[in-house]
């Protein structure tokens, strides 16, 4: 890229100071230059080229109207639901005149601290982050010490907009529970096990952990594991425990995955096994993915909405505010209409508060 | 936030002049400061806070190692390949040091131009447009006559890497009259009718343009109708477009769809009503997404495989190259191995060259 042209090239071509320029081009009220000397000025800026920009503003710490998103981990890059909530947070910040990098955090808390500096330098006012990523304690002060500011999704941040998963996951296990009874499998696929176990200790409050862990759950490998593109690796080892699962007890009936993707490797299996889902067999997964949403059989899911709630994370960080915020996720719970082939779907919108008051 | 400490403020604190204290913290060998010096400007940078910014780079015009990723239209948004390519370039970008900034371009041509004017006075020095949006000769005409680079997937641009739509809907088509014979359907949801439209006539050389329009096409809704979820429009309007040709030709087995998200809608329409597909029914649609590549039955598909191509965008663009390339996209045939619930696939991988010459 060629230099561009700047204030002291037009001042020279005009034979007038730096500054005559400078007042001349921003209408400044303090600009008492002849009509004749503007005119030359505005023409010789048009002529060579020139172009406000924001180094000015970076220089001085004004504002430049910059924001950061930043995905915590690798694999989310595939997933749906962060890329649907990543766009509308741009597409936001956006609508307010914000222009937004964009950013994952790797492994490394050294590394993303870098990343994070390099933002700052940048003229970064505001991060918002999906996730937790590794070193976020660093990153936090780092941020908060050059005067930026930093929300996220994750309740490890000081500032968080948080989808509780516990309420909308115990709708999930009683509709399970209710059509499959004793014959029910959790698939969870991180460790430590995610909030939503505690909605099948809520349910199953007959059984010790340990037995609910042998009973009824079956492991699928970690994300951490995954290497290339999450829906692929996830449907395999989606799969892969549904098959092991079935194979252990071949009468199960209700399946209840992490997420959406290890769900579709077990539909898959389901599928091909000669299972009929939503008449001999129930599924449930988790993010509400399209994939799900516009699935053939009946398929039940948990939505974050987060993409409804990006205009909440972006006036927070446009206004500094202090936030910590904990929001409903909605169960959704599909099955066919009885005697036909098409599928309804009953929504169910409960915050943690309902869910901690109904106990 | 609070204005960050300058080069002033650090000057005036040590009693040094600012190009003193510009040499020092650069390491400059044209800093000829006593060791004493040295240490007081370095200990009071650190105790002000002081962050070397882009400010300064901006304003000289040098490089500030900054691209902008632009989805031409508001639908792509939520396209899963679009999401895709976005993020493998943007994480391209930040392997080679550069930090991207993301936006999407609307139906307004004005607006375009005075979103990539307000993203060059950012320093955008590279510009990857997915697809051609409204307006797209003036948006290359300011790049271009600002120093910058742009390049885009669509031939409307100077610079493209544009993967042919071809020689892989041939196949696809192929495939489909294979099985399905004359009982075949084109779902099109884009006017003008897409480049995929041309390997129809290749295939039902024996028909008119208005025969084969009328005997094996039915037109989906344009997505230029879609308000609010892509995924969701597609597959409501795919369902839609199938139940009306399965009402017109009962006895239709080969349906091609110009994206997944149709394909989706349709597959849908054709389960509920008892079909099966990849046994009475055949299906492809277009776009290779992971709802189709992991459905429990054998869905074709053509992968443009553009975040495989995302190293070639940033190459050429970190290079500021010129650029006409067609590449390959890829076929993925997908049906069920004889006598199992098991799918295989088949992948072509073919050029227009060889289509060409093929012929």
């Amino acid at each position: 890229m060629s230099r561009p042209c700047s204030l002291k090239d037009i001042a020279q071509e005009c034979g007038v100071s730096v500054s005559t320029v400078s007042q001349i081009l921003k209408n400044s009220p303090r600009d008492y230059s002849s009509e004749q000397t503007r005119a030359k000025v505005r023409e010789t800026a048009r002529k060579l080229g020139y172009r406000r920009n924001y180094g000015y503003r970076l220089m001085r710490g004004q504002k430049t109207m910059t924001v950061a998103i930043m995905a915590s981990m690798e694999h989310m890059r595939s997933e749906e639901h962060v890329s649907k909530l990543v766009i509308e947070l741009m597409s936001c910040f956006d609508h307010h005149g914000y222009a937004s990098y964009f950013n994952t955090f790797v492994y490394d808390a050294q590394e993303n601290l870098n990343k994070v500096r390099d933002l700052l330098a940048r003229g970064v006012e505001c991060f918002v982050a999906v996730g937790a990523p590794v070193g976020h304690k660093e990153l936090e002060r780092e941020i908060e010490e050059q005067g930026g500011y930093l929300i996220s999704t994750s309740r490890e941040f000081r500032n968080h907009i948080f989808m509780s998963d516990l309420s909308a996951s115990r709708r999930i296990v009683c509709y399970l529970y209710e059509r499959a009874g004793e014959n029910f499998c959790f698939f969870p696929c991180s460790n430590p096990l995610p909030g939503r176990f505690a909605a099948l200790k809520e349910v199953f409050k007959h059984l010790s952990q340990e037995e609910l862990l042998r009973r009824h759950t079956c492991r699928c490998i970690s994300y951490k594991e995954c290497r290339g593109n999450y829906p692929d690796f996830a449907f395999r080892e989606g799969y892969a425990a549904t098959e092991k699962a079935c194979g252990m007890n071949p009468r199960l009936r209700g399946f209840f995955y992490e997420n959406d993707g290890f769900a579709l490797g077990g539909i898959a299996y389901l599928v091909q096994s000669g299972r009929q889902i939503g008449r001999d067999v129930w599924v449930a997964g988790y993010n509400n993915d399209s994939a799900i949403r516009n699935a053939p059989y009946p398929v039940s899911s948990v939505d974050h909405d987060w993409e409804h709630h990006a205009p909440l994370f972006v006036e927070k960080a446009l206004k500094n505010e202090p936030c910590q915020t904990v929001l409903d996720t909605t169960a959704h719970i599909r099955e066919y209409i009885p005697g036909t082939n098409r599928i309804h779907e009953i929504d169910f919108v409960s915050s943690e508060e309902e869910y901690e008051s109904s106990k």
